[in-house]
């Protein structure tokens, strides 16, 4: 017990350093430096134990040479931030080392995601919050879940005889969609050809590079009148439902057959927390139980519809739903919405500071739906050359090259990415509730102070 | 902070009674009766916040109407214990908070994650423990990389033209096999059906229920002959390559395809820690690349063959190496060798006091091979009934009443199910390092003392 109330005065040191802004978001080294071993820091396992006092010198090496993804200057991904309530929500989590599969081990941790699946679908608009769901690792997860539920609605006897039960398969998603939509097709047999049946549409809420909404109502309207499935990859923006202000951005969420909704993006919570939600009950029992009797046994003395496992792929389950439970009773609704609607005047302050501000150029028009903020910086070297070809590549090394001095001087990280036939652009998020305006404008000044000579 | 170290106290005060053995395994209330609220603990969410003074009574609520899977009379579930370095391990993960996609921002984990997999294909038997690998969330999803794996080598046109650019396919496991292959197998489009072509054979080292090892050597014979995939299973039998003593259970695991194998289970590592091992090289990164540009840029400063993302069927992934690999630096292969050792000489005495003992049948003859060790307890009323269909019933239903007893009273609990024409019994498993033969002894006297008089 001494030993683990060591390791805490470590992670509290670390974490009062994190919030301090004169603490470097990352000391980088190469792969090839920390595998031949930083200042005796010895990644290799071996035969004979090592003594707690090295144990404790391994966790330090462990958080000095990482990231610190709670840095009010990280704003490299969409998950930011370290909320003290979530962490200590995923403490109490790893102290209880529980499974989520039955109410038996794990009856208060399978409540509360009860409870809180139910709330979400709620704000979804579902009827009295009606239909199922869970909580799963990861948004590409959620995704694959969606569309097995849908292949299973048109042809349940896939499930027993293969693909071949079923006409050859092909989904709809946009360009700007995440990949795991493709993902989760490729992985379940769905095609990408001609001449193939639809059955399942993905809208997506908040795109991953641009932020964007998918007109879910239109979409609805199509599917409606093809007897589509209809899902909305909430799993970045899914968020802005819980804001009176932003939640219009996802209207017509409610005519979904399945939403993705992460929690652990916009909403703060510690990885991972990702729910899969379902407007028709009892389907997602339906799609993957296999009655396995060893682990759900019928006879039990409790009511054993509350036992989760034969309804998920998964068979053990980590428990990710305490943290977020513990938040949203730390915050309330209300608290959620604060910090959502925080977050976009941020990215409103980024945009309205830097859309007109020279050497910069919007790679979209208009506000910002979410909190991405897409943009080139164009070094001052850059600014007069005529557009082409050559400007373009140059233009393509820009971001990368001050990234990378951004991760050598360790002051903050902003991520960048091409797009289509767009050059590498970087892509400006906030999540962290933590960042202000003043971050900001020190990731202005940084880009520039890196970019000026290139 | 403050608030995050009185968590801390509740939690170490709840780790100390874990291990007291006066405390009670579980306090066990019914489904109605948690969301009816418990002295108070109230489990809706709400619009408005708690107080800091009630968020931290709620954490006590959870922790006291859960159940103490670190326990030492704990033995309901393939996966229990507490180890202290793990748990400290896993607290350091959430301070951390980053995800396991690129280099980038998980550059430690990353390479330990790396060369932990590398140890472990050594372990396996693989030259120069050369291969490729991922830690998942949890053994079914390890297990369908392995179904994906095996149809892209044998079919890789299906990752874009979908099942139908490949004949009707079908999966070899058996009966006792863990459920997740089937699962993976119709998730993926397989069928169950004569005519199919088979590609992918599972044998399982330690099934669920029985702890059997399937005669791997002879089944990779005939995977050669017909030119199949071979899956080893060893979700549960994997930790036994640890121990010079018992590894020879899994002997010719060496000529596996992929392997699964989940230190959370056998190996006392906190949940969720499942690696999923490939042999040939690269091929995970064929079967599941999408090259998504935005979140995996060539064009980074460093290696980017580090970035594990693109080789996931998840985009963001979970830290789960790092308390494993801490658990390793302190134990020393040796001590997993300890650990794993001492568990099977634990079964071994329970199978030696239960097997000639009045009252007890063993479902199957023979030293355990495993940990487990299944039984029925007969109580004194049944023991002169004639065998047939009414001894049947009634002993079906002895199991289920003294589990029910156990949970009620709280000392102590373990697992019981049907297994095809075979009533419930009672299956023991041991993966505990704080279980002794005194708590071995004290699970015997409980289950005479709560079924005697049935």
């Amino acid at each position: 017990m001494q030993f683990l109330l060591e390791v805490v005065d470590i992670l509290t040191n670390y974490i009062r350093k994190t919030f301090d802004r004169s603490t470097k978001v990352l000391d980088f080294h190469h792969p090839h430096q920390l595998l031949e071993g930083m200042e005796g820091f010895n990644l290799e396992l071996s035969d004979q134990p090592e003594s707690l006092e090295q144990i404790l010198v391994d966790c330090r090496d462990t958080l000095k040479y990482g990231v610190r993804t709670g840095h009010p200057r990280f704003f490299n991904q969409l998950s930011t931030g370290l909320d003290i309530i979530g962490l200590a929500g995923e403490w109490l989590t790893s102290t209880a080392n529980t499974n989520m599969f039955t109410y038996e081990i794990a009856p208060v941790f399978v409540l509360m995601e009860q409870l809180t699946l139910k709330k979400m679908r709620e704000i979804i608009g579902w009827p009295n919050g009606e239909g199922d769901g869970l909580f799963s690792p990861g948004g590409a997860i959620s995704n694959m879940y969606s569309v097995m539920i849908a292949r299973y609605k048109y042809f349940p006897e896939v499930k027993t005889k293969g693909m071949s039960a079923a006409p050859r398969l092909v989904l709809f998603t946009s360009e700007h969609s995440h990949y795991s939509i493709t993902k989760a097709g490729a992985a379940l047999g769905f095609g990408k050809e001609n001449g193939y049946v639809p059955l399942f549409v993905n809208a997506t809420a908040g795109t991953t590079v641009y932020g964007a909404f998918d007109p879910i109502n239109d979409i609805a309207d199509i599917c409606e009148k093809y007897n589509l499935w209809l899902h909305v990859d909430g799993a970045w923006g899914g968020g802005l439902l819980m804001s009176r202000r932003h939640r219009h951005k996802l209207s017509g969420v409610e005519r979904a057959n399945s939403v993705t909704w992460n929690p652990h993006k916009m909403m703060g919570v510690p990885l991972q927390c990702s729910a899969i939600l379902v407007r028709e009950k009892g389907i997602l029992q339906g799609c993957n139980s296999m009655c396995a009797g060893y682990l759900f046994q019928p006879d039990k003395q409790y009511d054993v519809t509350y036992d989760t496992g034969d309804k998920a792929i998964q068979c053990g389950r980590h428990v990710d739903i305490f943290k977020f439970w513990l938040m949203w009773k730390a915050k309330g609704t209300v608290g959620f919405e604060q910090h959502i609607d925080r977050c976009l005047e941020l990215s409103e302050y980024l945009y309205n500071k830097i859309k007109n501000r020279p050497g910069y150029e919007m790679v979209f028009q208009g506000e910002p739906q979410h909190t991405n903020v897409c943009f080139w910086y164009i070094p001052p070297s850059m600014r007069n050359m005529p557009d082409g070809e050559e400007r373009r590549e140059r233009l393509h090394k820009v971001a990368p090259k001050i990234k990378a001095m951004m991760m050598e001087s360790g002051t903050t990280m902003v991520g960048y990415q091409p797009q289509g036939d767009k050059v590498n652009f970087f892509r400006m998020v906030i999540s962290n509730h933590a960042a202000t305006r003043s971050d900001i404008d020190f990731l202005i000044d940084e880009i520039e102070r890196l970019g000026h000579d290139l």
